[in-house]
């Protein structure tokens, strides 16, 4: 399937169903991922969104947020739409700049969330991290938290059992800060909930901002739901060394995981889960092979 | 839990286990919704981004959204959070203006995917969706589609059967457009999978607009997951009748399928789902109670 999805290798953990529950032997294997690219909208030559999206059906993508937006609802009201000139750094076409032509009676919405910029370059021509990732003041690629694989897969029981908007409406995510004491056992030091999964990111990291507590040195942030770029950019911007979500990893939150340095594990189902970037940081009972 | 959790009326219908997978028959009762409503976030006098969220923890939000935007990173860069004065039609206070006053040596980003505009109103004491609803260009109040239950119930395992990038990666979302034969059947016009969920109704939206097919009338919009404002609104602005996801909606989304003439499906699961807004469009046979 091409660009949509995307091989890797990733450590994969199974508990065996043994009487301990540390006893999760570890298993090299791939697996596939969903691509995760940005795609810049661009109306004539000035930039007008940038998405992340699954690469594929680009220029329905842009008629179709062009709809959604209010702009168009005509199929003559979008005289072209075509991929803008772009090569990554080894010469390959990115199709990650979609510039689309409207009929000139066509009205731009003053909606006061977007900024229409001049752009030469966006993001054609650039490393699709490069184009979306901030700098961050923290490195959690230093943090040497290590964490028992058997605590880490039992983060999501921890997290469910303490929400309770989910309880009452099953309609919201969450997000669950830890620490890990001394001897491996995880505690609690912040949940949320909200209907955005970024949005109890962005309040966990709110509340450890007012507490003193930024950079997250330390700290598992477990989330329910998938991981995006978004999600793993936030916790490398606290300082959150370790990621954890209950369901699948994008691509491009692996390939950012990987060079901020921060863990990442998916797929965390109590008996199981996947390491996808920063293995070093989950520890094993010393018997078992790693 | 105060604004967090909304009630609110809606129809329930649950297969009984019979032979027939029509017998649904319809409960009246309640359900309890997570609330979402806009949040505004001003950096001093400036409009900086709105977002969607669950009203509580607003200051941690948007001291959180500050770090991950990577504008602050210490506490003695945030001088003080407050509430904006607004009320809504009632008198009643909204809380949903967030005012940051950030030490004078803060560098704003140039991120080109934020306006500052100067607000002297923004979302301060008006309705939350219309400070955030988008006019459309179609009616969907007006269509006069009706879909049995048992129909509606079956279409999420139709989408799941037919997401190709789901099977391979576990990690993406799905919109399908369904049409709905005069015998009631259903039938796949297009399918979308994507990271993003509105993402993936973009590109059916898209697609339908270059095939000359807006607005879309007659036809039922499945998604995976959860039902957002966001949606309802794409769903609208296409003129789309019916949409229905597996998991729950939120207060707003609620609100604006029912503003909008909407019908909105929840916890679609196939022996099944919630109806919270145009029931008049679900099908019963005819021996069986309303």
């Amino acid at each position: 399937m091409g660009r949509v999805t995307q091989r890797r290798k990733i450590h994969r953990y199974v508990l065996d169903g043994s009487p301990s529950a540390l006893e999760f032997p570890v298993r090299h294997r791939e697996d596939v991922l969903a691509v995760e690219e940005p795609l810049e909208i661009r109306l004539g030559s000035l930039s007008y969104s940038v998405t992340m999206r699954t690469p594929g059906d680009d220029f329905d993508l842009v008629a179709g947020f062009l709809v959604s937006e209010g702009v168009i609802w005509s199929p003559d009201q979008l005289i072209s739409l075509r991929f803008c000139a772009g090569e990554d750094e080894n010469g390959v076409q990115t199709f990650n700049v979609v510039e689309a032509q409207l009929r000139p009676d066509v009205v731009l919405p003053d909606t006061g969330r977007h900024v229409y910029t001049s752009s030469s370059c966006g993001i054609c021509g650039t490393d699709s991290i490069e184009a979306v990732r901030k700098s961050s003041h923290f490195s959690p690629a230093d943090d040497t938290l290590t964490v028992p694989v058997g605590t880490l897969a039992s983060l999501p029981d921890l997290l469910r059992e303490a929400q309770a908007v989910f309880e009452a409406t099953g309609g919201v995510h969450a997000a669950g800060l830890f620490s890990i004491d001394d001897d491996g056992a995880a505690r609690l030091l912040c949940l949320r909930e909200d209907v955005g999964r970024h949005n109890a990111v962005d309040k966990v990291v709110g509340w450890a901002l007012r507490e003193q507590r930024l950079p997250l040195s330390g700290t598992v942030l477990q989330v329910s739901g998938r991981a995006s770029f978004e999600l793993v950019q936030k916790a490398a911007l606290a300082g959150i060394p370790v990621l954890a979500a209950v369901s699948a990893p994008s691509s491009l939150a692996v390939e950012l995981a990987e060079s901020s340095g921060v863990t990442l594990a998916g797929f965390s189902r109590g008996s199981s889960l996947n390491v996808y970037t920063g293995g070093h940081r989950i520890s094993l009972p010393a018997d078992l092979p790693r």
